[in-house]
């Protein structure tokens, strides 16, 4: 691994040579807050287990992450070792699009892993059954992990996605019709809304995520989770977290990743470090065309890669 | 990473543990010849990027690798760049059982991936396309990197394989109506079938796949592929090498493996090992008991994971 | 055409031999009030386009008539000639269950029937469009039609589908996403779970359909559609009115039917009369085991069929 | 019902009306004999119960009357009263294309209908386990009920459907995997392909289908199936002949009928007529546009149909 003062630079070259990229992909426009956002906007952002932190580009804007807060829901529901967790939700990619009902259908409500929306929501359900306010603890939790204690959510994000989001409604409605869901379908997607609604930077994100890259503490010494179920979250990562298109992204970039449709991304190289990038336009399969690219490159300039 | 001089021991360590699990799962039972496989057998060899070999049980019986070999001729065609292999085939984990025809009509005849049924039918005729004589080619391939000049394909496997081998025989013709199968079905089955058939045992099969731990080389300086080819097959071990069971297998062992329906597992840790397990018995999703029993250990004990 | 005199005796003697099988099938068990009823149930109910009635077994009593309601909904709909009911709704057999997503999704929100649980919520959606009080109207449909100023909803069944209908209410949330429901989803499940919540006897069944023998007008002379849309939906009653058993219940009735789950089903002769029967246990599909017996016999006794 | 003296005239109206028409749809392309035919053609006949028989426009030209056959050769099986047809084929409406494998994979090798080209093929499989020469037995039984000993298979059609007829071998294939299949798939598809490639005019056509009209025996007192049995073909007609449109057709025509991709469509009036239409221009479900179109016309000026 080369030194680390190099890493500044790498990340700004990344950003340089694919500048001529920016605005490729499409902008998420389901909901009006993601449809306005700068479709130029690009960053970057790594932070070592050792804390040292590195960055490029629009690193410090904050944008919504979306479904990367999969993760750290998925975290505070391990947090609670909840014995059922796993009966609920299982742990395999699902080949399907995020917010498909029909495997939901073929297995009886039981969501193919935590990181599609379905799973999400059973997550969220099972923190409901612990916490009082399932908002406020995960909101304590990012502020904690990323040393930012302004992280907020953006309420308009979430009331947007309150206001359209029929499909996740549905899906609530479904897996409680299969039994799957404990609390009211109402005050689980409330809480998934406000978890999907954060606003962090690439700085934050990669902060918030570098307990995944160090067996589960921060480089402070705060731990969010046991190495074994640190590594469980990375696997869940490699093999669920691109949405329908994980074999691709781990064929290019070989890293555990969490992705969101507000364009961001935050990887792991266990070990090592946690990387956050973001940039609005999305490919298909609704990953950032960008913050793929920046990956990829990320991962073959320097080998690091978990294969 | 211990000594290796512990190796043998940790090893025998997993080997004597997991004695009284001998005899779960159930056979492969669609072929005579594998339901006549002794189901306690239990075999496990390692080989290490320096290689070194150690091993423990029933690790140098041959048995029948049936799909492990896929990982082989996956090999074969990219050492010879056919530039349309993926345009053939996909990368993306099937969410569906490694015999399914269902994907296939949906998807237009494009295999999900290399290491499905359908996947290694397109990968066997690229091979076809460009070779005269597939199956001497591998085997030729196999002897080299097993460093066994004698290995076979069992010539009663390859008959009852393609005596009962409708299904496969179903895809190949389904995958010709879309266009996506140049050659003649039954040639493709043929060679696709002594694929399947090929006879191994750990030791060989640890020494045959230690190219995957090392960039693509063996031990002994042979180059079977580029280290980018190299990690992008360990990706898909990761994301498409258990069939329907990728997400629980990577959760549970964190390594790169592709399994087979023979008993054998071949994982990798890259830059460190290659490692062969067999045990006959199998899950419901085809994947040995045993076999993912004694990773399991392999990478908890030691915190061997990628992850 | 026998004599109408004997149809008193033809019915009896079909209610008589089909004694011994009282009681066969499995009563609906998804809310209280259904499960309740008594299994050994049988009544039959026959209404000649002249106005002849002739009735056998418990014609009398009332029972829940469930998805039968779907005929009257739809009656209401097409009276008001809407445009666009047919582009929201499809008119083909479904080949899944009734109560099934998956076509949802694949077909973007637009069910395949007027009488699977789908369709019949777009069917309330339209007619909610049109009338201030849907539910009102068709009860005053459905007392014109069957001469019965008293029928009414059962409260309590109505209440118990709102409380249980957690699959109806994702399917709601489901269309609305694909902007395939224009009215609150709330709204429509509470008009369709009182629709399904009639409450009739055979006989009032048997009356409240001739006008689909009877070119769409009752033996009074109250046209509820023209002859060419009564066409129609005796059309879809025979490819889509006996849930997922369609060909099976054409192939051994041979007449245009509608069933529910409460075990009633309402069949029609073109020209010559309606005929409505009720048992309450049901086969796999969903259609009343004694009642489908009791149409056969009415078939193979007379050779009255369309076929 | 009108005088007959005034169905040639009705007739010729409406191949008149149509004439506008002419040339609407897309010819089936798979093979070449199929692409060449006159778009422009379009014949029309109806044979009564009596023997009478009118028609219109290309009504003496032969054409490949495709799974018009299929009505055919179940006939042939029926009358041969295997016990295990029933079995080994359902009787409900696919719900899919008429070539899709994916219910054959959900439903264990039984395929939904005669009417699909896997039911056929498992008709035409219970058929070669009676007769030696299947071939030869339908051909003898066509020409035998149109009237017609120089009837024949054109050769080319079945030698370009052997050729091409990839996914029919598919299916043939898999459900031989699942045990469904008794002979060798290549005899069964030999002679699945020469009943489809049987070439026909509507003349001879409606003059063959005419006994479905008239409890099974033709006008001359010939008798292929029993009444019973008669009601049964129908009811599948209804329900499954028109490909993946039978309800749309049920409810535009209101007659059973069976069509193929040729271009010619047989209906039935029971007790009245068949009919028989022919324009090679088909609709997205593979039906005649101008056929349908004709037949609807024939329904709605006579209020002739079976609702």
């Amino acid at each position: 691994m080369r030194a680390h003062a190099d890493f500044d630079q790498l990340l700004q070259t990344i950003v340089d040579d694919l500048a001529p990229e920016r605005g490729a992909g499409e902008l998420a426009d389901y909901i009006e807050p993601l449809r306005r956002v700068d479709p130029l906007s690009f960053g970057m952002a790594l932070c070592t287990v050792e804390g040292e932190l590195y960055c490029a580009g629009d690193a410090t804007q904050r944008f919504s992450i979306q479904s990367v807060s999969k993760v750290l829901s998925l975290t505070l529901a391990m947090q609670h070792g909840r014995h059922d967790l796993w009966r609920r939700v299982g742990r395999e990619p699902s080949g399907n699009r995020f917010n498909s009902l029909v495997q939901l259908e073929h297995e009886r409500g039981i969501p193919r892993n935590p990181f599609i929306n379905a799973g999400a929501l059973v997550v969220t359900d099972v923190i409901l059954e612990m916490l009082s306010d399932a908002k406020a603890t995960l909101l304590d939790l990012v502020r904690g992990v990323a040393g930012a204690a302004d992280i907020e959510f953006d309420r308009e994000v979430a009331r947007a996605e309150h206001e359209t989001g029929h499909t996740n409604r549905a899906m609530a409605w479904f897996m409680k019709s299969f039994g799957n869901l404990q609390g009211d379908p109402e005050a689980v997607l409330d809480a998934y809304f406000h978890h999907c609604a954060l606003s962090m930077s690439c700085v934050e994100l990669a902060r918030a995520g570098v307990y995944l890259a160090n067996g589960g503490c921060t480089p402070e010494g705060m731990c969010m989770l046991s190495p074994a179920q640190t590594k469980q979250v990375n696997s869940l990562m490699l093999t669920c977290g691109a949405y329908d298109a994980v074999g691709e992204f781990a064929f290019r970039v070989g890293l555990p990743a969490k992705s969101g449709v507000g364009g961001g991304i935050l990887a792991i190289l266990p070990g090592r470090f946690s990387v956050a990038v973001w940039s609005p336009g999305l490919d298909r399969a609704g990953n950032s065309v960008l913050g793929t690219m920046a990956l990829e490159q990320l991962s073959s300039r320097t080998g690091w890669s978990i294969f």
